[in-house]
Parts: C-alpha cells; sequence; structure tokens
C-alpha cells in the first residue's frame, strides 16, 4: 500500500493542497494520502522541519514524505528528492530536511532534473508543489527508482540548518523555546537524553517561581505548571488543563535554563 | 473495508493527528481513516461527547471510532474499548461514550491493560492517543476480538455524563444551547421528540421579540430569525443566511423557552 | 478507483463534514474522498465556484465533484447533478456549477428527483448535503448512470454567475481583485491570456508607487511586491515572502489596472 505524507504552509483556505492531491491521484489513484499539518506559518522552514521530523518516524515503511515550505520557489534553489532506508523525502533543498536520517546511514540525494515525470514539463515558477514535487513524490511511491527521477548529488551538500543551540554550562542547561503547540504546551530544544538521570529544576527567564518537576498533567493541580519530557522527546512546560503559553506569556525564543534540584 | 474516525481536541497545528495516523497505518495500512473533527475544545469532554452522537450514526457497520479528548491522560482514569451490535469505540473513560449504545443493547466493554497491542510497551504519560489508543483502534479494524485487547469490565461503571438538564414544566419547556455551529446556528439541548404534535413558539431567555417557527431557514427573509427542528434532530435558532449567535449574542449554555404558540 | 471530493462552507468546527463522507462510505467504503476546502465564507457561492474552477482540471478523469454551499437549502432552488466527458459535478443549482465543461462539449444535467437513491426518502430541509448530494455522488462514483438518478433538463437552464467584469477600454485593463490567498497573495480577474505578448504594467487604484512586473517572487527582494502571473492562470499581486494583501490593505472587488508598460 503506497503512501505519501503532504506538509506545506498553504493552510485551509485555499484549494493549493487539493491541488496537489489531484495530481497524485491523476498519477496514481491507489496512493494514500495523509496531510501531517498545513498550518506551518508562511515561509517559516525551521517549523516545517520540526514538525516533519516530529512525525516521520511513526511511518510505515517506504512512506513518502512531500514538505513544500518554499520561499524559494521559481528561484536557483534546488529541488531534490532523499532516500533513506526507511522512506522517502521530496521538497525544495532549503534545510526542511535538515538532520534526515541517522548520522551512520547511507541515504541517496537526486537532484530533481528529469521533466518527463513532473506534471508539466514548464511548470510554474511560483506552484512547483503542484508541478514537480507532487508528481515526482507520486512516481516515487509508484516504484520508480530514485535515480531515475533526478541525477544523484552529495548528500553533503543538503541545506542544513545549524541544531539549535542548548548549551551545558556549569552544571547548568541552557535552552529556548522551539515550538508551542495548539494546547499551549511550551516545547524546549532540550532533549530527553540531557535530563535523563538526574534530578532537575526547570527555571523560565528571569521568573523564579518555582516549577514543578515531573512525568504526567495530572501530577500537578489543575492550571498549575509542571516540567516533563514531552511525548516528542523534548522537556515541556505545561499547565495541568491550561495553557501555559498564555500563563508565562511566552514566545518561541525565550530562554529557559536547567539546573541540577 | 476497515474503517477508523478521528475525534480530538488537537487542532490542526501540530502533527499529533497524523502521528497517530501514522501508527494506524504501520499497524494495517488498509485502514481508512476519516476525521470527525479536532476542534473541540481543549479538555471539553462534553463537546467531545455531543460531537461523537451527532456523527457515528452515519458510518458503516462495525466502524471503529477512535475519541481522544483525555484530560486526565497519564493519571489512573480507565482506557477502554467498547463494542455495540453496530460499531466499536476507543478512548478515555472519561463521560465522551456516554449514552453511547440503545438503552436495551447488550455492550461489551474492556479495559485496555494488553501492552502487547500498543504501539509501545512503555507508553508516554502524555500522549496515549498514540501509544495505546491508535493501536488499539488499528487492531479492533483489523479483526481482532476486542476482548484480546483488554479485560472485561462492567458497562454500567462507564463514566456517564448527567442528561442535559432539559425541563417540562407546566406546558413549558425550559432548555439551554448545548453548542454553536460554524455558522452562528444555536443547537439546543430539546430535542424533536419534545416539540413533535403541537405548535409551539420558542423565547429567548428575557428578550420577547417574537421568533419565526418553521421547517426551512428560507421560510423567512434574509437576517431573521427562525427556530425549527435542525437536521441533527435538535430545536435550533437559526438566522437565514446570517449568524444567529452574533445577531443575539448568546452563548454555550444559555436558557431558552418554548411555550405552546 | 472511484474518487469524490468535497467542498463546502462548513468549516472545520462540526461533524457535517465527516457526516457527509460516512454517508459515502455507507454506501460504497472503497470510495475516495479528498477535501477542496471547506473554508468557504458562508453562503458565498462565488468564492465557491472561484475555488471549485481552479480545483477540478487536476482531477482523475469520472471523479465526482460534490460542492454545497446551498444558501437556499430546503426551498425551491434545484438540486443537480452534471456529466461533463472528463467528470461530474454533484451540489445545489445556485451558480456553483457556472463556466463548467468547456463552451463546445455537451453536458447532461439531470434534477435530482429519485428519492431511492437519496440518504432517506425524507430528506432534511436543513441540510440536503447529507440527506441527497453525498448520496448521489457516491451512487455516481460507483457507477450509476446519471439519468437514474434524476431527470434530464436544458444545461441553458443552469444558473450561471456572470462573468466576472474585467474590461479592455484603451488599450488598458480594468479588473479586479476576486480572491485573496492564504499568503496574502492578491488574485485579480485577469487572466493570462489579457496580457500575453506585450509588456505591461500594473497600477493599484490610485496608488501610484511602480510596481515590478515578472516570472518569479524571487526576482524581487524580500518585501518587495511584485505582478505576475500566478500558477492559476490570473494575474497575481504578491510581495516577496510577505503578505501583499496586509501591505497594500486591500480587500476583494478592489480594482486594478494594467497599462502597456
Amino acid at each position: 500500500m503506497a503512501m505519501i505524507t503532504l506538509l506545506t504552509d498553504f493552510g485551509d483556505r485555499d484549494t493549493y493542497v487539493a491541488v496537489m492531491k489531484g495530481v497524485i491521484a491523476s498519477i496514481n489513484p491507489s496512493i494514500a494520502i495523509i496531510d501531517l499539518t498545513h498550518a506551518i506559518p508562511p515561509q517559516d522552514c525551521r517549523a516545517a522541519q520540526f514538525h516533519l521530523r516530529q512525525a516521520y518516524p511513526y511511518f510505515p515503511q517506504d512512506t513518502v514524505h512531500l514538505a513544500v515550505v518554499d520561499p524559494g520557489v521559481g528561484s536557483q534553489r534546488r529541488a531534490v528528492a532523499i532516500a533513506t532506508p526507511q522512506c522517502y523525502f521530496v521538497g525544495p533543498d532549503n534545510g526542511l530536511f535538515s538532520g534526515i536520517g541517522e548520522p551512520d546511514q547511507s541515504i541517496i540525494v537526486v537532484e530533481l532534473n528529469k521533466p518527463e515525470y513532473w506534471y508539466t514539463q514548464t511548470p510554474s515558477h511560483t506552484f512547483q508543489g503542484r508541478d514537480i514535487f507532487a508528481a515526482v513524490a507520486a512516481y516515487l511511491a509508484s516504484s520508480v527508482p530514485i535515480t531515475t527521477l533526478g541525477t544523484p548529488v552529495d548528500p553533503q551538500t543538503l541545506v542544513q540548518f545549524m541544531p539549535s543551540p542548548y548549551l551545558l554550562q556549569n552544571n547548568r542547561i541552557l535552552g529556548e523555546i522551539q515550538h508551542i503547540d495548539h494546547f499551549g504546551n511550551l516545547i524546549t530544544n532540550i532533549p530527553a537524553e540531557a535530563v535523563q538521570g538526574w534530578d532537575w529544576q526547570l527555571v523560565i527567564q528571569d521568573k523564579t517561581s518555582s516549577i514543578a518537576t515531573g512525568q504526567r498533567y495530572s501530577e500537578v493541580e489543575t492550571g498549575k505548571t509542571i516540567a516533563l519530557v514531552g511525548s516528542h522527546g523534548w522537556v515541556e512546560i505545561a499547565v495541568n488543563q491550561g495553557n501555559a503559553a498564555l500563563v508565562w506569556d511566552l514566545q518561541i525564543g525565550d530562554s529557559v535554563q536547567i539546573y541540577p534540584g
């Protein structure tokens, strides 16, 4: 059963996403399509990369992950497809695929330069999600070999975002908020590994109020704040049955610190 | 053709819903997945129950309805699966499944305590939609018997919300608004049966302006208000081609009365 | 592989869309369903027609396009199904299907008056998307002949919106903004054909600042405005990596002019 996931910044107001699905179905109507999210802030490649990395490991072997957040559409930025031992990725080479694959895995990257596998040989300069990426993803999900779809390039040349700047300093971890979810939970850039095995305490900026540390939202009373390792594997600040982003008035990029507690 | 519906309070900004779909597809990629809605207000189990009850009767025999609005995630609240003669339900036992099934039907309820049918034997304490419920729903939709997935418990022990408080008093019905839909239509908690067979008149709180009663929005002029029995079987207040919630400035919980008219 | 697309003004807050999908699946669970958009402004048939026309050409042969924006639901407006050589349409006859099909093509239009192909023989007066249209679309996608579903009527009697009023006047094109997309791009009603083959310059109302003309967003600096022919085939005003609707404070219906430049 072939499967494509779709992540964009296209929102829900237009039919841009639907048109990409129509292109896929026109090439192979038996492909199952699952939306990751279309609510990435416009042109926010870092947010797109965060969400893509959260989601892709949960999909079946050989799923094609089609990601179109493409501020450079129509410019010289490369269009690429990537094969890892588990799955495929298709989209613009602008950092979306930073950190894809395990460090010691061999991955294949091709530059998409075979117009016979596009939706049209004269693609739009403003919507290559439709004219190039959706078609290539559909062929990849239909077992066309990746090296048929483009010319191999050195995986080392893929655009990579710098890793998020969490720092270890005198027994203290300096991190920041990298995502605020629908519930107002504040997802930091501090991974579970960094706090594993010791007692820790989280402090928000200059706010010295103590925050409980635990494992479950329900360990604190309704309306109280708790720091825990979230289901995505990052340290998270939550308010039990409330909205931590509103309670603490914090934004993406605001800093947090972790101390031995 | 196996089918799972999905109702959550996860919104559209994150990939939480997508990750649950990935878990389902990893277990059985041929299952069709249909979203009921993901716009339940955070932690609002009553709203979730209302929407679930509106929607589930329209789905095919043996559909699995997976509902995850779970303010007590990680706490001692039970995780359950339910079999009725028509379909299945999976989710936390917190009232979501109040009133499921017909009163004289025998239903089976199991407590989900077989980790071999979970996505992981060490589930997250904050996202059991992914680690327990999605996996169980996928196995149920793949014909694994419900009693394999958990230990049977007394259906009488399911958490039940009290029925909505509409009252009959001296020929008068006292009800309230239980839902405001996308169009601003005000859905009351007064069922069609309560007004069937007599002429009735609806009054909103202390607002004495007369409201027409009818069957179709178009029976009143554009911008005028009409009370009718809506498609969901509840008495509804609507403005023809307008937004009744804005026109009347009403909220969920505000009271309405029905008189013989 | 049977396919139905779905376009409504139902939003994402309720289960109205899901219920239509349940009705379709109850009739034929193997039909693939793709959402075009459900964010049409309530009762805005012109917006619905615009989006439907943008999207439908990208879908496979024989796709059924189900469109329910239905301010006259329950009134005397006709319910119709349409067959073109490429695909089918189902919905209310209120202008949604204006301009469907090529001028020289023969199309078949039937009035839906065969209750045996509805979900219920006593349809609701407020939700015929569920009780009539979804069921008819499912039967059409399951190869029931269109003339079985209703009585043929003269295609000339379909409700048609007047074509959008772009004018050619002394070498000048007078047009207006017909849609603002999720990115804030301003889509005019001036088609590519009108500007093909000459150098042109776009002026917004009385704003005389010069706007670059080009083919790609990236031809101007970040934050600068460019006029180009968009991927949908209309002249479009965009701000590179910005929001033209906010920058220029424009609304749907505001006028633009094109001069030889």
